[in-house]
Formats: C-alpha cells, structure tokens, sequence
C-alpha cells in the first residue's frame, strides 16, 4: 500500500494538474489538510514537502505554500513510479525509530571501512585548525602544577573553575546563568541523552528538526523514543508553525530538540523573533526545550547569537554545548544547563558516570577564562567564512545544474541538493570507491526525503586535493543521472 | 499496617518462645515458607533476618536455618516495640526503589558538607597509596609522543591499545576475549548503567546483593528497575539457592548484578563452586548476570580469582570493570565485555556518549601491558593487609562487646554490626560532628536491615589519628546505647 503523504500528495498533483487549484493559488495550510483528510501532521508536512520538491507548490516564508505551474513532467513521472513501486516497498512510519541507528550505523561503518583521501563527511575541522600545540602545553602545565591530580576523585558535577569559565563566557551570548546551574558532562551526546532521559520515557514523542543531526536520531531510538520530524529551513530553521501545529495537533509531544544557532546539517541561524516565539509557545504548552548550541561559538557576530535559553524565565529550556567542534574533537568535555530540570539531570548524571576526569576539565577552564578560546573562535571563524566560499564556488562551478547548495552564515557545514532526485546513497558509495567520503542525506531522517542530498564539510583548508574531489563527487553525480539511476529509497 | 515479613516473625519468635518449635529444629525453609504463608521470597528472607539477628535462628552454610534458645529478651522486646511503632511508619518495599537515591544522596551529601578530618567512609585508598608520580610521568610522556592528540576524534569504542591490554592483562584472571570483544567506558558506573540499560525495561526486576554497593541502587532508580535483595554472606558472597528461589517464586528477574570478587561492602569472595552453580543457574533461566568485577584485582592470589566471565559459554555475563578504585581514582576507565548483548551495548554507547578521550586510555594502556599495573597492586595488597588487620584489631579493642566486623581476604573495605541494633545513621550524624565520615549500613539496601552496619574504609595506612578516630568511634557507639536510643529506621 502507497504512504499516506504519497497518495494526499498524488491528490494536489491531480488537482493542480487539471487545474482544480491554479498557479498563485494558497495551498491549504497544514491544519486544513489534516482536518480535511484526517492525517497526521507529518503526513501532510511530507505531502507538501514532494509537491515542493516537484515544482507543484512553492514555501513563501511564514505564510504557507502557493500553487506553482506543473512543468516537471519527468520529475513528476518518477515520483508516479516511486508511488507504483511503493506496494512492495516497506513503509517507514516517521513516529518509528527501530532501525534508524542501524541504518546510520551501517552507512558509517562502511565510511569507516578504509581511511579516505579525502575526508569531506566529519563534522570536524582540520587538526591544523584547532590549538593543538597550545593546549599540549596547557595540559603540560596542568600536570605539572597539579601533580596529585590522578590520586583521588575529582568533583562529580564538574570541576569549580570550569563551571565558572562557563558561567562567565555564557554572558557574552547573552546568557546568564550561575555556576552553580552547570553541569559538566562528556560531551554534548551525553548531554542530550541526559535531558532527554530526564524529560521523557520509553514510547513518548520528541520533536526534531528536519534534516536533523543523526546522532539526534540514534540517541532517540537508544532510548525508546519517537520522533516527529518538524520542517526546517536553511535560513530560519525549525519552523515554529509547523512545530505549534504539531503540539495542537499530536497533543502528547515532550520535547524538543533542536539547534537554534547554526543548525547540523543546515547551518541556519533561528532569528531572535522566531527564537523568542518557540520558547513562549513551547512554555505555554509546557514542553521542554532541549536546545544543541554545539555550534552556537561559530557565529561569528553578536546578532542573532544568543541562545534559546538566554530567553527561559521558567527554566523550561535545558541548554547543552560542548568543546568537542570548536575547540578540540579529542577532548570531551560538554555541559548543560538543566533549569527546572536540574535536579533529575544531576541524579542520572550521577547513578550514570560518576566523577569526570579533572585535567581536561581544568584546561577548558583555562582557555575559556583566559580569553583563547574567543581568540581562537575569531580566528578559526574567519578561515571558515573564506573556506566555505570556496568550497561553495566550485560546487556551483562543477555540480550539475539544478544543484542547491546551502551558504550558512557560520560553521562548517554545507547541505547540497542534487536535482532530478539523484541518488546520494549511490553517490556516498560511488565516491567511497574513489577515496572521498561524504554524509549520505538518507542518515539525516527517519523518512526518505532527504535522498538527493548530502552533508559535506567545509572544515578543511580549501587545496588542489579539495578542488580535486569535488570536481570527481561532480563527476560522479553526472554519472549516476547518466546511468539513468532514479530514485533509491533505504528499504 | 505493620510490615509483612514483622507478622511472619512475630508469629515464629512466639512460635518459638511458646516450644512450638524447639532448639535445634529446622526452620521451613524459604521456599516452605513462601508455600505455607503466601509471602512473597523477600519477606521470607527478611522474617528469617529478623529471627538470625535476634537469636531466634541460626544459619547453617546451605543447610537453612535452625531454631535456637530465645534469650535476647531485651532485643526481643525492641523488636516488639518496633512493630508496633509500624503502624504509623511509612511502609517499604523491597522491590521499590523510587526515593533510593534521594536517600542516598541526602546521606551522602551530609558527609560532604565540610570536609572530615578523617574520612572512613570513601571506598578509596589514600591519595599517597597510589602512583601518582609513575601516572603522571606516563601523561607526560604520551603528551609529548602525540602532540596531536588533541585536534581529532579517538575511536569510539576504544583505543586498541588499551583493548589489547585488558584482553592480554584478563589472561591472567584466568578470562580469555578477544580485545575486540571489550568497548572501553567512562568508569565501572558507566560500564553498569549500560549493562542494565541494553537487558532491561522500566519496571523490570533485577536480583542484587544485599547489602549492595549503594551506588547499584542509585543506578537501578535511575533507570526505572525494581530490585529484589539477594541475602550475600560476608566470605561466600550472593547465596545462589536464594537466588535460585526467587527466580523460581518471582518468575521474570532480568538480570542479577553482584561482584563475585571481593563484594562492595562485605568484601566476600564466591568459591568457584559457587560461581559455576551460579552461571548454570542464570544460564539455565536465561538470566543474564552482571559481573563488577572493580575489585578482583585486589584478591591477593589467583585461588578462586577467576572471575563468573571465565566460565560463560554462552555470552550471558556482561563483564564490567574499571581501573578507578586500584590504579588511580582520578581516572576514569572501565570497560565492559558485552558477550551476547555486545552489539545492542555497542550502540547505547555510541549514542549516549560517543567518544572517549585518548590521553587517560593510553596511560592505562601502558600501565597494564607493561607490568606496571599488576606491581602496583602486589604492593598495594600487602599494604591493605596489614592495615585491615591494622584497623580490625582497633576496632575489636574499642568497641562494645557484641560488634562484629568481617575479616575480608582482600580489598580496604570493612563491614562492621554494632551490637542491640544501634542504629548507625545516628552514628554517623554525631561522627561528623567530630570530624569522622563513616558510610552508614542503610545506603547499602533499601531495606531498614542493616541499619545497625557501617562501612568503614581501611585504604589509609594505621596512624595514630586513625586509632584516635576509632576509639571516637567506639566512645560515640557506646553512647548512643548508653543514651537509650533505639532503633531508628529511616522514614
């Protein structure tokens, strides 16, 4: 049996192709057709999302869709047999996790296989680009000055002067919070495991940003969870229409997740209007914000920069970060600010992992106090502003026409579209074989509508060799419309 | 209400006081009682407690129990007392741990609020016992022979090297896997919580020991468990026929977590009988033991060393284990050997807290492969031999008539019962007040049965201000009887 977002969808190609619903027309708006033909809110979110895909409708900004021309006949013609071969196809249920860290665990492992030559998948900087040398030398230091560090337990909730760097540095994203409210963690993973442990059990609904972070997504189905996938823009990002139309409409949704400042894998940036309106709406319906400011150090200006949190006056919003992008993937020190939550975080933290070693924590401490970290910030976020430019011109410069590519404002990241639903999972294997790995867009969702993209990073110094791969990922692009591969849907 | 297992021996003490039953008759066994009184394996276990502790019984090493000379008028009568009190006592069960932890904190938290002169109560060696200075040169070496360290992401499962270590260093535990078959994690509590996590669900049941490191306790509510309290004999550990009867009479117990090697707090070791007959039994009911073996480098020789792990045939014991308590408690690597559930742990792992910092693991790494480790605790056990006898020897001279305390053959922990229930949290409050941290016996149970038990850690070397501190202890034991203070049973 076809989806239920393909048949509401094949319904509107029907009707705007006999002119039922003419171009310049305001589609109904999501509410309507979940009312209308009594579906789910993600349902029609999908339906509307292939009639975008396809040309049948365009998105205006905080109004709704709009009824474009149907010139895409052969677009259209795949999706009828994407909709026909669907009768043997297994159905993903967007709610259902089971499988989804499989399915990304499978497609990392096979990226892992052998050592790329050109590694454009990790969310990762070039080690050139982070302070190695200088933290070595802090560490050095560390180890010297405290040399009976390793002969007994360090604090279990995080060492003093760290919590008080947080606290500190915390104020210039305009967030103001005590030391005392941090909590220390391994990273931002175990953050959001620890805030999603706290706030929901077994079976309850999360909503997520669409494409959201895949670890989001493995963290999720580690915990019994389900999803809802909330739209998301490359510019605005979560859709906080979408997202109060799901909380009217799902009734029983705990939490959200999401990135407000610098999305993975969009990169958009929430403005502070559509900031303020989530944290009021998610308030009001009492649902917990559990908000990734992972990438929050990477906005380079102080606008649109502060955090969700910095807007909590009901300790509603639990705010995790961590170190691990900005200023060392080797080194795991995360935190989170639990607001009314913080006492049931503190427990499972706790029950959970106990103490955290105390010389990582003490040189974060120390970058962080000391003024490096935003020396380093500034620094590194000029050479990716220039990075990404490159990176983004050649791809405009060798993709085939139709490609999309996203141009963040901050970070590392780059979301690239292929036209004509060409195949990324193809793409990712295709390119594997030449030595360049990328992120598949199949891993970025629990549906399939992320299949013609992909995630690539823009974290290292652009070169020849980078010039050169993305030249071949062209390449290999061309071939795989030229081979007349259609769309490949994960089973 | 008074509590069920109070009715059950009541009605035996009168049973028994009136010659019903008579001096050297066998008690109904556990599973007799169970039958006869339609009480669940928990309360008969806890009747029989209640009649051992009062002189009504006396256990025979798996025999049962037997009917002894009922001379403790003065405890009966505060057994008496006590029941009757119940009627307005908030009642426990023994298979609900919601509050457990809050209980356990508040206590713990108590004896933090300023620090001790002397601290008894840590399960930790002093800071000076372990090698400090050989650890730190080791950080500073690896720092210099790896100075990128820092600028990428370690394996997420481990690195090799520490993996080939604990697979080669197990060899002589007489416990063969292969380095692929360990996931390195963030200490032993870590390591646990997962355990729990991939083999059970909220409300399921598992089987501990009792009395049972209170951190297990604390990791059971945190994960929504109940727990059923398996009575553990201070030299042979878990008692596998009370095991045994309650997988027979409580049908779905998922898992049984216990340290076989040198228990936390009794610092009992099972005999290998003991040890087969368990892993066949849980083995047998699909059962999966979960082994914390954070002790059994402290057993002294390789005589019943072997960890349950070395006789799984099946992949049903999930291994845990950490270096925190016997190479450096400032660092935190534990590691887990999955067996069956390796994978579904596996991924836990990942989503939860994905990466872990190189720098500690390679320390450990070259601890262990290169003898370092296994000289340290040579050492470090006959160190802790000398002053367990050390502190027993004190603590016989200074407390009342009456006081036991175990004679564990390895380890720093003591377990110690003071005589005519005094209770041992009013014990610990006054302690404090002169500057003397113990960890009193009821954070070790959810349960008020070892209310009249304090642990005491004998990992600092004998010195005068240790002798002074228990004969303060001694003096304050002596005056809470002197006072008339009774039991006291936590709300």
């Amino acid at each position: 049996m076809p989806q239920k977002y393909r048949l509401l969808a094949e319904h509107y190609m029907k009707a705007i192709e006999s002119g039922s619903l003419s171009e310049g027309e305001r589609m109904p708006s999501l509410r309507e057709l979940t009312a209308l033909h009594r579906v789910s809110i993600s349902t029609a979110v999908e339906a509307c999302r292939v009639l975008e895909k396809h040309g049948y409708v365009e998105a205006k900004p905080r109004t709704g869709y709009f009824i474009r021309d149907p010139k895409r006949a052969i677009t259209r013609f795949k999706e009828k047999r994407e909709i026909e071969a669907d009768g043997t196809e297994q159905r993903i249920d967007p709610a259902d996790y089971v499988g989804v860290h499989e399915r990304i665990s499978v497609t990392l492992a096979r990226g892992l296989q052998r050592p790329p030559k050109v590694d454009l998948a990790g969310a990762v900087c070039a080690p050139a680009l982070y302070p190695g040398a200088a933290l070595r030398d802090t560490l050095l230091r560390i180890l010297r000055a405290k040399p009976s560090m390793y002969e007994s337990a360090p604090q279990s909730d995080g060492v003093r002067k760290l919590k008080e760097a947080i606290a500190r540095s915390s104020v210039t994203r305009g967030l103001h919070v005590d030391a005392d409210a941090v909590l220390v963690t391994h990273g931002c993973s175990e953050a959001l495991s620890l805030a999603l442990r706290a706030v929901t059990g077994p079976g309850d609904i999360v909503a997520i940003e669409s494409p959201s972070y895949f670890g989001i997504l493995q963290i999720i189905e580690s915990l019994g969870l389900k999803a809802i996938e909330i739209p998301t823009d490359p510019q605005t990002g979560m859709s906080v229409d979408a997202l109060e139309f799901a909380i009217n409409h799902m009734g029983s949704i705990q939490a959200v997740v999401c990135m407000p400042s610098v999305q993975n894998p969009l990169g958009s940036v929430m403005p502070d209007t559509l900031k303020i309106k989530m944290v009021e709406l998610c308030d009001k319906h009492n649902m917990t914000i559990i908000e990734d400011d992972t990438y929050g150090a990477f906005l380079p200006s102080p606008a649109n920069a502060r955090p969700l949190k910095a807007w909590d006056k009901t300790g509603n919003v639990i705010y995790c970060n961590s170190l691990n992008k900005s200023l060392s993937p080797g080194l795991r020190v995360g935190w989170l600010i639990g607001g009314k939550w913080h006492k049931k975080i503190e427990m499972l933290m706790y029950a959970v992992s106990r103490h955290r070693e105390e010389m990582a924590q003490l040189a974060a401490a120390d970058f962080m106090a000391g003024g490096a970290f935003n020396r380093h910030m500034r620094r590194l976020n000029a050479l990716l502003t220039q990075q990404r430019t490159q990176f983004v011109d050649a791809i405009l410069r060798y993709f085939p026409a139709g490609t999309v590519v996203t141009r963040p404002e901050a970070g590392l990241l780059l979301w690239i579209s292929l036209p004509d639903e060409l195949s990324t999972d193809t793409l990712f294997e295709n390119a594997l074989r030449e030595g360049i790995r990328i992120c598949p867009g199949s891993i970025f969702s629990n549906t399939s509508k992320f299949s013609n993209c992909l995630r690539l990073s823009a974290g290292r110094p652009f070169d020849a060799q980078i010039d050169a791969a993305l030249k071949t990922l062209a390449r290999l692009t061309r071939e795989i419309g030229g081979n007349g591969t259609l769309i490949e849907h994960h089973p």
